[in-house]
């Protein structure tokens, strides 16, 4: 890692983002950020694993960011496991047991605790699945093809 | 669409790729371009629709691009409906019948002719979408992260 060249994310948020797709990469997992559920809930990161699995990471940069959150009770029926990431400097005990939870920095993470599997059923694997390839597709069109994406056809 | 800032891609091929993307795009279809399939074969161009529908766009940049292609009928198996994508000036007479046509250029593209529909078994369906899913997201990781997407990690 040439330090030198590797632009951090501004935020805190991010940076444990960042990471945490390194990390679940290295694990087979592709993942998309800030994925939009069907209940309009917003995820920090939805991975998708070699043999279809879907994990949700929250990623909490403070223990404020935690106490606010009360939302994540939500993400537990869209995936088939639920993990937490946190810094080393994040009070982990806070966390609630029976969920995930993964080490991390702005340059990579680590599972400590698995998350316990509750599989999707087949009908919301497929719609999950398919959202987060639309999801991927679409952001990806636009960074390549900013013009387009903006809507603005020739017609 | 302000001609002055939009960056054509360099090649005839890939300006026909962006153009159907973004006409696409207008019919609610996500694309990835360059899939590699389970056979090995790399399509121009995958689209997933709204309801899971896959399609599957060869563009062709002239008569020798089409003649030289030996492995079309490879696609078949492998979408929902299968597309050529021309210019207005390729001899569309050239093309088989029983497939799909779009007419495009850099900037967008219509469907003249629709493909007959050959619905992928379940099974298939599930592989091609979760394929689809990963093969979108690892590039927009790419994009977003290439320091990460090098594989270089902190350890």
């Amino acid at each position: 890692m040439d330090s030198e060249t590797d632009i951090l994310p501004a935020l805190p948020g991010q940076r444990l983002q960042r990471g945490v797709a390194r990390g679940l990469r290295a694990l087979g997992f592709a993942c998309v950020e800030e994925m939009v559920l069907a209940t309009g809930l917003r995820v920090d990161i939805m991975a998708l694993g070699p043999k279809g699995e879907l994990w949700v990471v929250e990623c909490k940069s403070c223990r404020d960011d935690f106490r606010t959150d009360r939302k994540w009770q939500g993400y537990l029926d869209y995936c088939d496991r639920f993990f937490w990431a946190v810094d080393a400097d994040f009070p982990a005990d806070l966390l609630p047991e029976g969920t995930g939870l993964m080490l991390a920095d702005a340059y990579d993470a680590e599972i400590l605790r698995m998350a316990p599997e509750t599989p999707l059923a087949g009908a919301r694997r497929k719609a999950m699945t398919q959202a987060f390839a639309r999801h991927a597709a679409l952001r990806l069109q636009a960074l390549r093809d900013p013009m387009g994406a903006a809507g603005e056809g020739r017609l």
